[in-house]
């Protein structure tokens, strides 16, 4: 298993470290020894909206290798809906087996093309907007459509990645994993 | 108020971003157009423990400054409770006027000497390591002291950044952040 984390400009970080934290133990914590990822960008710097700037290990390229792509959202996903280039650097990843959204990162995976005829979920302030891109919005905290798998605003990413944990290496691991990012919180 | 995050090798991103998503929400939402924050480090680039590069805003120079020093955790804390450069660098926050750390950032506090006589917590896997540094380890996911505040493992830090949105800018606040942070957990 191989993972693209998507950051861009403006994302909010938190979307985007809470399920890269919890989806990077499977290999940390030794569950998937063959678990890898990369963090990857179309610049070679990203800024969150908070300051924070971020370097990918990757920048632009093809994600079709990836067997996962992980989107966050933030503010800085409205532009990208309309932006042309990034957008075709995401449908790079149509033929990734499996794809996760985090907050408005689903409206992104529906400007991409992704959502057609899916159910899928996002921030609740989102739902209006998420309504065009795809056939349902679901008002739960993670919506799993096997190989597609969108979650709530923020810090469901942190739900999400457990749930991913779960999904790739079963309840052990999830639970152990829960345990050491000393999570109570969930099912 | 003015809040120093400390970031810093083989960090866990998610004790800084769950801590640091909350509390800059005090700025970003209105709530303390005043409150601003520098992320700060004691090297121009910092990695995480999974392969994340960042960018702190401010490298070195006296903490002095600030109103608030806020410490993550992580495995790249342990070498720094005898590294003494580092050390003296984090005690140039000693008079500021909170301190707040999540997970083992705890023990950088306990080594910078903040916590003698003090009741603090830290990740439930790090209490052994804990004791020396101070009066009684809590086995609290918060633990108030009024200008100290340190919680328990990883996504702790959530939980502290809302702690801290209530402590200086009231429960109103608080619930408005959680909100919008989609975090249906905690009190």
């Amino acid at each position: 298993m191989r993972a693209a984390f998507i950051i861009f400009d403006n994302l909010t970080t938190l979307d985007f470290v809470g399920v890269y934290d919890g989806l990077t133990r499977l290999k940390t914590m030794d569950f998937d020894p063959e678990f890898s990822w990369e963090i990857c960008a179309v610049s070679e710097e990203v800024h969150d909206d908070k300051g924070l700037r971020m370097l990918p290990t990757r920048v632009g390229g093809s994600l079709e290798e990836f067997d996962m792509v992980v989107a966050p959202g933030g503010f800085g996903s409205r532009p990208l809906l309309k932006d042309e280039a990034f957008l075709a650097w995401l449908r790079t990843a149509a033929h990734c087996k499996f794809k996760a959204s985090v907050c408005t990162g689903s409206l992104l995976f529906g400007a991409a093309g992704f959502l057609t005829g899916r159910r899928a979920t996002t921030h609740p302030n989102a739902y209006d907007a998420l309504r065009p891109y795809c056939a349902e919005v679901v008002r739960q905290r993670i919506v799993d459509e096997g190989d597609l798998v969108t979650a709530g605003g923020v810090t469901s990413g942190i739900d999400l990645g457990l749930f991913l944990c779960e999904k790739f290496a079963g309840a052990e691991a999830k639970a152990a994993i829960k345990k050491q990012m000393d999570y109570p919180y969930g099912d």
